[in-house]
């Protein structure tokens, strides 16, 4: 028996593979999915199941992927209304090899989220595994803020699902979550990968408490909810996915091309922090490549095309994985050439100015500059520097209109990668005077420390 | 915090390598150990202990190389006279970014094993992972045949050490064992790379027991002992390995060049058993490269050269480096263009019978015919093809004189792998009447069944 | 300016991918094509020509699969009548980047061959290199046998094409043929693979005689005709072929559904010759998978399921890729586990008789043996196994009639490749007493040297 | 018979592995030779030659790495005292495979240049390639400048050499020189990787002149000397450079140490000109990765150890091999993290200011601002930015005491690149206000068209 895990760096998500016997299973596939099916021909093995813990609504799921290329069939959880694949219920069982999976209903994160418990030998002798999808993370539980009005009843849901169903398995029972620390599925994961009940029982800070303490941490919980939310919600319960495992190829314009797709495209500049600071066009927004899993939802739209500017081909292409998973089949090519080729063409360049830890004191004192501080409301927690705007990343296209033009903005985040994100926004709405603070907090308290 | 298994599948062996915040530790590092150096250095770390969990047996340690590509310390328990490296004692901890390693002194399979306690925050708040060497195993334990005037003391060690360090520990505790299925270092490891202390408390055979029974039944177990065992622990006592990481490449030889090396050399062919059975040559040893690690320390000598015949030169590359791993550094070259070449420059080539499934009943009858089953003893207790001669593999060698050279000789053994190694070692020692019996036991189950 | 030369050793066919200044033109691609557009891309270049220098009859042409993945146009000669692509004229020219590439109307491999003169400045400062496709080869020129009533009229056209328009060119053009040595298309191609119109000039015997001579030569060579042709001829006519690049998988049988499959199926061993004397299926075709390329198109049907055996999925998969390029779309999978499995599943199982160098004599001189030679006509001619009946592999299976089933049949060609093909044949069609000359007429020739 | 070429694109350097029938040679290999000794064995060859065509300059060359991992021989033309190698006459022969390679003595560039004349069969039946070093390229000729009294007698040498041994192997024999297009080895080079003879003959302007104009057109030519020429000359006569293919590892350091580190070495940043623009350390060298083969012999000291700044491990390890390519062997870490790691730990950083296109007119006029040009002699003949200072990028660092601090600098080139290097000169050297005009002069000339 063999348990593969499979990671996503950029929404922190995992997945898993279980072989025995040259029968297999997936849990939650991500949309990419040769890496599920290569991986089971290679050990012998053909899929047999594709479990889906829940509806997800961060990515894209696989399922429909892997059942494309294998005779798999899809299994959900019961209480949504799916239109692919088959409903199981609460303590049904599936062989797999020698190995037992039995589903758990364990609502809570969402109506039909199940757990799937691992028995290697018989039932009695005790579980070994437990797959929990958003239900139970190391060190923290799922979100329960997604049917607004029904927040206590989802979080005495969740509880109930973990305290009767999961945690009864047992103190020896392998703990193997949907998400790892970095998601936006839940804030206090620890960036621990490996975890048992038993370790969890002692140490998860949600299992130390009442159900009511429960309840009433969970609903004044604030969790990001980016707007792409709703069409991946729609998506993998509709299942009208494209294929994805084409050989497909990305565009490659010229600057005069590009240039004229972009009056109708959003381009998307994947380039490092530095680069972008360094030179850039004025219309593009600055999305690092590894940022694309955690923000691109808030900021690209399904309905226009997207162009990429990037290092090179390869990095454009793994830019277009990112962006797929999380559902935008709308990219359209690439700036052949990179930005070198965009400045010999005298194309427009801009610079965004940088700001060092030395400046900042003096800069947070000045009247006619506006610091803002773009990271989530738990980090403000940890202190903001003295004057600054607080205004999360997400939310900050919306509220443009209240900084003043004329002043000079200065972003920050933890580390200066948001603040180029929001420098580049400002930049794009028509604030000339824009600059970055690079290093961030982290280097002011380093200074300040 | 991110634990990496790394598996040689060769002599399932299990190294591990832990990581957290820019730090990392090696447990039980194979000889060609760039995979934890490279891994390491990929996730922006350094590794700064190398601890070996006891003298291994049954391959080359990479504690030597790991160390001279690293700055890091190598460490072992107390109790061998090792060369090289630092001694730890029983509780002893170590720092590795934000984890805690506690050393816990386990004898018994060798008088210096230890295993380690992983504690990702306090040490109060319980491990959440213990590496047991080959002290506790999933589903078994360590062997303590190692003393063979001492038996009972080591196993009263070893299960004092499981009882008193180890198990204490918690059931919450992840098991990270140094062997999976199929090593000799352990007959009854399940093939389940999953387990907790846990898990093994209420389904490890060996634990259900008391500690006399549990003595008594280790004192009656018999292992396969291969005499390439105590090289390796003169190897991994003294520290006296050849650097292993160097660009170094083996000679390629025409058919005329190859056959007046082979006068002065072991020949060994690595390729799959139905072509050793098709055409292979008289003096050569059929070693199918999968079983290098199970067998080539019963047949091959460390003074005398070694010669490859294999599919092409990355087979033979392959084969090389499982090889060097049991310390084999005398492979000298390879056939080049493989047995086509061989065949084509008129060099003497043979053949060794097939022997199929519905044959092999008349043969068991016929009193010119002697079976020969290799496996070994546990197998053999599943029961035999009535009428065979039950000679394990290992031993096969120094027992031909007992077998008449003018009768037919068929060898089986679970599938026809190691039959055929049996087989061409009767025709290496000039037995003229040989077949194999491909698909043996198993293929006899099924039809008998 | 680049030219990327792809090799397909099967079936020694040489593609060009020739770029300039961010274009690139294709020339004769084979099926499988992400490696044109992949190359184009990487180097920043978009594919804008594909050209055919004739209608190929031993593989399946990419030019519709690299259309599918980029704009270019596809190009053909005019004297056939092909569904898809456009035609051009004797003297057209193309701009590529900063090149000319021009076309040269050189009939006689086909009615519409055509050559591609490449200019890297103007035209009068003369071509650099020249596509020649099936005209004129190294050391060697195109068959002209496929239209059987006008031998000497398509001898004569090619005599001319070679020396009106090719040659003209000047003896500094570099030679840039569609084959390789070892293609079916020409008997005499050197196994040299570099060439220029000079040294061709000089050197090709072919190019040393007179227009009447040429046509005698000519329309007295006898070539190889495998039955796929017609269906290659066909399909790339009319350009009826399923799209290539998918994510497509080989399924796996365990021995059960193979057998059951079997009924209906063409059986593909496509391990090495060795293997398949030492165990194999009786029902199968031994085809080690390099002898795919050449052999496949005598004995594979395009409607019946082709089940494989092989060493593994990857040499599975590449032998799938390999009958792909053949226009072989049925492949339905392959036997999971191997012939181990098959083995082990007391499944039928045979072995063919090794016959080696010491041996062949005798047996030569017996009259209850047939020797058999498959080789070709040509090799024939430098001498043949006293007493051997010579049959072309490809003409066997027609044949069989004529052996006497009662003899001893020993097969032999010119390694024993072929001729472990031919056994396997002889086998199949319920040959009992069957063997194999491994080493076959080099060995021999060796012997008696 | 397979001649396979490797192309090392940073020094635009051209070797060659010629095989045939199981034996390699090998031209002007480099120093990172893996992929010489691999390729030979892949193909079944041993490598039984290796041929310097004559002591390069530009690179450390390979020869003795090729040796270490074989036992082939070295060979050298008569005219320098190496110390490791054997001489070679004009007209001697060397047997590979069915080969013949006949030497043929061609100085000019050196004393002891060699070329190599191929024949695939019998020498009277004409050459079919011929490696011509330095002496002849496509489109251009070998310089003759580096003994600076002698540049006629070389001149002249050359010219013979050309017209007396290599042009009268035929107008059919294919070219294959030691460097393309972009080499500082020769300045009208083409890019366009494939000539013959014959073609050389109608369209190399240099071959279009007599003996008189060509000494008078060598004399006159000026060609970059990088300081590092010596240190290769030195290298490449003596052979003592260090063994290259061992496992090696970089340290990775972190900002601390990294920055304890810099007081005593060299400070290289191999990251985009963008990135480099947008925030860099001051001390740093900006020094994009695919600059290092033409710039990093201009500023690099070889006893002083170097710290590289890169995107990740692998950006590094490129740039690490670049650099020993050029015998810097004193590479001693990189940045652990990046940039990024720098800013967050507080450490100092700077912006270079950016120019583009539509500021630089302005610019150019303006009193308190110096405009620089760092482009090549040759490329200033196309034209200048009115009132810029003509300053080659490799002598910046020389004459920086002429420019005063008090002013604006914009640097330019062609494209933007050298003009980041030579904007990190400035600013590492104490200039305050210092921009980059990106885009440079191909920008321009966009604009102004």
């Amino acid at each position: 028996m063999k348990i593969v895990k499979i990671k996503t760096e950029s929404i922190a998500h995992l997945s898993y593979l279980i072989i025995s016997n040259n029968e297999a299973a997936v849990i939650d596939p991500r949309r990419d999915a040769e890496i599920y099916v290569d991986e089971a021909r290679e050990q012998g093995a053909e899929i047999k199941y594709i479990f889906e813990t829940h509806r997800n609504e961060d990515y894209v799921t696989g399922s429909r992927e892997v059942k494309r290329h294998t005779d798999a069939t899809i299994y959900h959880g019961e209480g949504l209304n799916f239109n692919f694949g088959e409903f199981v219920k609460d303590g049904q069982s599936f062989e797999l090899g020698d190995l037992k999976l039995k589903i758990l209903s364990t609502p809570g994160h969402t109506p039909e989220s199940i757990s799937i418990a691992l028995y290697p030998e018989e039932e009695k002798k005790g579980a070994v595994g437990v797959f929990t999808g958003d239900t139970l993370f190391v060190n923290d539980v799922g979100r329960t803020d997604f049917f607004k009005d029904e927040m206590e009843k989802y979080a005495g849901l969740l509880y109930d699902s973990i305290h009767e169903k999961i945690l009864p398995l047992g103190k020896q029972t392998v703990l193997y979550p949907a998400h790892g620390a970095g998601s936006v599925c839940g804030g206090g994961i620890a960036d621990r990968e490996v975890s048992t009940l038993g370790f969890e029982m002692d140490n998860n800070p949600m299992l130390q408490i009442s159900r009511d303490e429960f309840i009433k941490k969970k609903v004044n919980e604030t969790h990001q909810m980016p707007p792409y939310f709703h069409k991946m919600e729609e998506v993998n319960l509709s299942g009208n996915d494209e294929p994805f495992m084409n050989y497909k190829h990305l565009e490659l314009f010229g600057a005069q091309s590009f240039e004229s797709k972009m009056k109708s495209a959003q381009v998307v500049d994947i380039r490092d922090a530095e680069a972008f600071l360094g030179c850039a066009m004025k219309e593009s927004l600055a999305l690092p490549k590894d940022m694309i899993g955690a923000y691109a939802g808030y900021f690209l739209d399904y309905d226009k095309d997207i162009l990429l500017v990037g290092d090179n081909l390869d990095h454009c292409k793994d830019a277009n994985n990112e962006l797929r998973r999380l559902g935008y089949d709308n990219v359209l090519g690439l700036l052949k050439g990179g930005m070198t080729h965009w400045e010999t063409s005298a194309k427009p360049i801009e610079q965004i100015q940088l700001v060092s830890v030395n400046e900042i004191e003096d800069l947070s004192k000045d009247s006619e500059t506006i610091l803002v501080d773009v990271r989530k409301p738990g980090e403000w927690e940890g202190g903001i520097i003295e004057g600054a705007r607080t205004l999360f990343l997400g939310d900050l296209e919306d509220n443009l209109s209240e900084f003043d033009k004329n002043k000079k903005i200065v972003t920050y985040c933890g580390s200066g990668k948001r603040a180029t994100i929001a420098a580049s926004l400002f930049k794009k709405h028509g604030f000339e005077n824009v600059a970055c603070f690079m290093g961030s907090m982290k280097a002011y308290n380093v200074k300040n420390s």
